[in-house]
């Protein structure tokens, strides 16, 4: 029986990127002996303009029936005023959590091709390979109660931010499996000094640490992380942390590399089934122009055939493709250095292709 | 009738920093005609050890009647196992409320002489100025309910992000003045396409913006100005911010100078009284060794003439005594590049009085 893969475009470069990543799927079905079914559906503001709403029930649907998602991306300025629960972003939010996508996989690699393009020195961020995991479906992203309302007849806005103890716990569990796959080391980041919901975290990974005595657990400050990925990123191997502080520190991460059109990212379920998609936005300001760069989507796909569809062989292929088109000075706009010959988001699909 | 400053030494290195700064009080009284008296209380660590607590009677007594209140640092791995309400850093987080300083302002300046200290390239951070506006007594440092509990026998831990109009507007206002008196260029920093508090945040700040017609106000997502900061600092001039955002961004912009042994900051309360502090922590490691730099100290004194004590002229004369400093090459360890002579904490307070 196939395989069946969602693509969800969404919006701004969304649909350009994702357009890449079915090429590339179909070349392996007819290439590579990939038993993959395709389908489409709409999320964010393009299904807000088709449907009224950011994630229709036949989305969800199909959602839930998939092997495995990939996504472009939500969003953009058009949306903006809209109230919050019609917004584009709830798609994507209301995708996790209905399909309970809570470990998040952020890694920021440095290309050693792309050295250039960090803002870091050289020397502080060469051979760069760090690897957040980021609670995905708790924390203050989705705490009730949340509003704005009058008090004493003051306009005040609350959220609450509320971790329960098995929430902390299986998204610990991924996080020290995956360090056991790596470096073995892990940075749990917390704010354990003002808030008390982070003690609760503390403890849990605390607790957890006696499963994995190989694994050096070692806790740190939100705000001291902050500095220490800008002061010396390579002290990290593998950092796990909350929704927001996941969310703040995987993009700081990623700027580090100076390439966020190069990262990819996975958000699983417990069962491993999993939405990927690039950890860049939706762009508007370059959409619908041919200048995006569709790497991170097809890393993307390659963390998709790895982790959720138990394709290692094809993933592995896919990355040495990426690497080589790298190697081969192939570059769209956000990468290319001064002086380099810069293509567009279709060429580089096509790079790669040729590249597999 | 003098004016009265209040020192708290506090933890660490705390000790070691204050004094220095009263050194040069001491010889601004004797010398420059200033009309102050110094004296000095309990807070943090030391003050648990003395009195069981950290923010002793005597001590809030002693600041609520103050003119101005130098921090050195609080709290310490000793203390770390404390519970919450008796941990150092209650004493600093109970003065910043008792006191209602809710104006945080924390410039991150990268010194010319100090632009090696930069772990980014130099054209990104050279000529770097940008002053942070964290709002100090509210949000989910202070929100209540807040705890760890048993809900239906899973535990469970909650804090609540919380911010009323007012309290927004009150710190708007200073963050708009102060751009007025900058670049005039301020951003608004929230989390507005998922937190409803946020959503209030913006509201009020764009309705502010109608008052500052020369203030060009933007905002920005909280993850995109971690990757901004990072990216391309000197695209900012004033950033203001909630209290946890602004402990976050803030340690990062600190740190993109390179030499957070630099940077002072100053919490205000609405007649303009404060507390200043060195952005840097307490250091436990390098404690009672002679090795800390007292400029972040000696630049919040600074801070505590021209703000608090309306000294303008021994502000100025303090900051061009340390830049003085700086230009002959006076460099304690955190500062100091390869081959460079390194001088102690008390040396450097020296060199300071030297150049005054
Ligand atoms: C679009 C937004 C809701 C989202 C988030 O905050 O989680 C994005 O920033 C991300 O990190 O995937
Ligand atoms: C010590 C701690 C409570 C404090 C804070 O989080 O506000 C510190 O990090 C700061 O930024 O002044």
């Amino acid at each position: 029986m196939s395989q069946e893969v969602l693509l969800l475009p969404g919006d701004g470069i969304g649909p350009e990127v994702t357009a890449q990543a079915a090429r590339v799927l179909d070349w392996m079905i007819d290439h590579a002996d990939l038993d993959l079914e395709l389908s489409e559906a709409l999320v964010g503001g393009a299904a807000i303009e088709a449907t009224g709403e950011p994630l229709p029930d036949a989305t969800l649907k199909a959602a839930r029936e998939a092997d495995a998602i990939l996504l472009g991306a939500v969003g953009g300025p058009q949306w903006d005023s809209l109230p919050m629960a019609q917004r584009p972003e709830k798609g994507l939010l209301g995708l996790r959590a209905e399909l309970d996508l809570f470990a998040n996989l952020r890694p920021a690699i440095l290309y050693p091709e792309l050295a250039d393009a960090s803002s870091l020195k050289a020397e502080i961020v060469a051979g760069l390979d760090i690897l957040i995991v980021r609670e995905l479906t708790g924390g203050i992203y989705f705490g009730q109660p949340r509003g704005v309302e009058e008090r004493n007849g003051v306009r005040t806005g609350f959220n609450t931010y509320v971790y329960s103890e098995p929430e902390i716990e299986r998204v610990g569990r991924v996080a020290f499996e995956t360090a056991m796959k790596r470096g073995k080391k892990l940075c749990s980041v917390d704010k354990a000094n003002v808030l008390e919901v982070t003690v609760l975290w503390r403890e849990v990974m605390t607790r957890l640490a006696a499963e994995y005595p190989e694994v050096e657990l070692s806790h740190m400050y939100v705000d001291n992380a902050a500095m220490q990925l800008v002061r010396n990123p390579k002290q990290f191997d593998v950092i796990v942390t909350g929704n927001m502080f996941g969310d703040i520190l995987s993009d700081c991460a990623a700027m580090l590399t100076g390439s966020i059109g190069m990262l990819p990212s996975a958000s699983l379920d417990v069962n491993g089934k999993g939405m990927y998609e690039p950890v860049h936005g939706s762009a508007p300001d370059i959409a619908g122009t041919d200048q995006a760069n569709p790497l991170a989507t097809l890393l993307s796909v390659a963390m998709m055939l790895r982790h959720s569809l138990g394709q290692i062989d094809a993933a592995d292929r896919l990355e040495r493709a990426v690497q080589s088109v790298l190697a081969a000075d192939h570059r769209t706009g956000d990468i290319a250095a001064t002086g380099e010959t810069v293509i567009g988001t279709q060429a580089m699909g096509d790079a790669v292709i040729a590249a597999l």
